[in-house]
């Protein structure tokens, strides 16, 4: 019986692909290998894969040009490697897995069929710039894997629980409820994950847990979880929405954008028949955050510089985190765990975590300094003052293992 | 010596105009007379006049149909009532005072010259719905009282002493700085009371107070003040953002429009040559709100109603409340002298307190039911528990007091 899982990643300019064999119920997936093909929009176009003590670096690759051929090319490699013996026939592959940003309504990862490929389609205008790269690539895998059963996890999905007074937006609801506008947040798939590592950390039931959790990435949110469950979180429709980051504006006056530029509602320059993107969304989600203030993307660099500008972006992001903080700290009524920092700046960001919590402080949340400077090589590290209200912790955040904790789930429903 | 003061409000269909006599340094000046002129957009046209016991109400006009004509109107009647001694001829006018939403960098009321007028005609394209009005009657003063000095205040005022991060948008800060896109903050006319009136409450000086302060009205905004200044605000660049009120959204994912309406970017069908509105701008805040959710634009009937919609609508004002009073509490360290109720909705509306300040008790709030039910008549009462650590009170805000404040200052300079 085939037993291959492959979860594939579509980024803007790569294909990467993890192999997996199930081993049976209720046992975790284990990795056999990870193949990656890059530079499509910046040639020449390299090959890098693992498996076991095996690997090839930046082997450079003639002909491939799309997503397609990437997919194709990483297919033929996979089941003529020898080495791979659970994996010689494109029959062996049980599972395909995609991560979807925008997964609408949908509370649970979905086998994709006529009716949630076409669900998934209609969302893509509401998330072009994260949707439309996830379709073609599970179109390809129909095709070239007819086969397999395809299935898409969500990064909406954990958000489902919000209440509708959270999840409404004051607006004509008729047009709302047509278009499907509504608050939907983002980042499920590494918040499930904290909410899961913390509750074991804490040694509580899940249904037992409630945490603020900020997921600080080149995106950027924060969720506040309520027994376990997401009751509210800074994103919106859209991951646009709430803190900004590498290039993302966040919240902003709703009416800024048309101030910024004649053309906010034209369509885009790099929009494709596919995909419709406006110029105002290019701009807010491209053209904005760390980027437009400093320069760069790299939280790193910005909260080591002294240059003025990298100051500013450092005490912005700080102002909105604090903001939300309280926020969400009253959304909790104070029954709050901890404040759980998470992503790669939560969890390499000692200077912003400790100008955070301080900010904090009349919450009842204070820092260990020096666990603050050097955190336990944990999944989830305590870095609380002793005796403090409410504890602080960093979590090291695994959507890989979240996502095949939602692949199991589906596996057992089918 | 001229000594008459005029007070204009130019709203969507009326011409309001209050007279006062200045009687000297350092004296707030006496009100002599009020007048209206309402219905030029649904006809008949009405004359209302009140100057002591002598009263006119609803009294048709004919050949009255633009601002222009009904602020001649105004002048013409003022000047011709023998009982008005004071204000016999144009001449005896010595200020007229305009109400400007949008202010811009301005942080006091500014006279009105050359300069001044056009900086302001350049922030309309900013605030179409909000400043184009204003600078109609203004240049209709220019014209019919050359003798007067105009005299603009301003709602974004109060909040200039926000933190650079604070009014910082994370966007391209050479547009953001060539079409000065920034964090302004409104409704600081009724701020500037209020923080003014609680000082004296507390018996503590103006700036060594602490509030967390709700203007809730048909717009509705939050106000952090940290010794006697605005740190934040809930609104933005215009009075869109924050909180939503009667017919605004408020804060929403800035992409949503989009998915609204194709035609977000174009101008409205109520544009003018003077005034450029988007057809998004005038969705969000002319189309959305309590209105598009419950069809009435009157939060005291939604409150009263058992109706789902109504439910939702009053549900979601608390939840967006609730949040911004604990983000504020944040932002002040939880420095707080009290949680400050205001505006029409705020200073009625006992239902709503209750449940916010109930959300909010982790943060140490606690209503006195029957004082909150049956709150003491006067410009400043408290409504808080005895004992509870920060104090909830309820300001009646009066923006006309405000105003008078604001040009006595400019007078005094001048």
């Amino acid at each position: 019986m085939a037993k291959i899982i492959l979860s594939i990643n579509a980024g803007s300019s790569s294909v990467k692909v993890s192999v997996y064999k199930a081993v049976g119920e209720g046992r975790p997936p284990t990795q056999l290998a990870e193949v990656q093909v890059a530079g499509l929009t910046a040639p020449p176009v390299k090959l890098t894969y693992e498996r076991g003590s095996e690997k090839i670096k930046d082997k450079e690759l003639d002909g491939i040009t799309s997503q397609d051929d990437a997919f194709k090319y990483i297919l033929d490699h996979l089941t003529q490697d020898k080495g791979l013996a659970d994996l010689q026939n494109r029959n062996d592959i049980a599972f395909t897995c995609h991560r979807v940003v925008h997964g609408g309504s949908y509370p649970t990862a979905q086998v994709i069929n006529h009716d949630t490929y076409h669900y998934l389609e209609d969302l893509s205008d509401l998330a072009p710039l994260h949707n439309v790269r996830a379709l073609a690539i599970i179109r390809a895998c129909v095709k070239e894997l007819p086969g397999s059963k395809n299935i898409a996890y969500f990064d909406s999905s954990f958000h489902n629980t919000m209440p509708e007074c959270v999840r409404t937006y004051p607006i004509d609801q008729e047009i709302a409820k047509r278009n499907q506008l509504r608050k939907y947040g983002f980042h499920g798939i590494s918040y499930a994950f904290i909410t899961r590592a913390v509750a074991e950390f804490l040694k509580k039931p899940q249904d037992n847990v409630n945490i603020i959790a900020l997921h600080l990435g080149s995106g950027a949110s924060a969720c506040a979880v309520l027994k376990g469950k997401s009751v509210d979180n800074t994103m919106g429709l859209t991951p646009l929405a709430g803190l900004p980051g590498a290039t993302r504006s966040g919240s902003i006056d709703p009416s800024l954008v048309f101030h910024y530029t004649s053309d906010a509602g034209k369509l885009s320059q790099s929009s494709t028949k596919e995909m419709h993107l406006s110029t105002a969304e290019e701009i807010l989600n491209l053209k904005s955050g760390w980027k437009a203030l400093t320069g760069t993307t790299d939280f790193g660099k910005i909260s080591a510089s002294d240059d003025p500008q990298c100051q500013l972006a450092f005490d912005i992001l700080v102002d909105r985190i604090v903001g939300f903080v309280g926020s969400y700290y009253v959304k909790l009524e104070g029954k709050v765990d901890a404040l759980v920092f998470a992503g790669g700046i939560g969890e390499k960001g000692d200077k912003l975590r400790a100008k955070v919590v301080e900010k904090c402080q009349c919450l009842g949340f204070k820092l260990d300094e020096q666990k603050n400077s050097k955190p336990e090589d944990a999944v989830v590290a305590s870095i609380g003052a002793k005796g403090s209200k409410h504890d602080t912790l960093i979590c090291h955040t695994d959507e890989q293992v979240s996502f095949l904790r939602s692949v199991l789930a589906v596996r057992t429903r089918l």
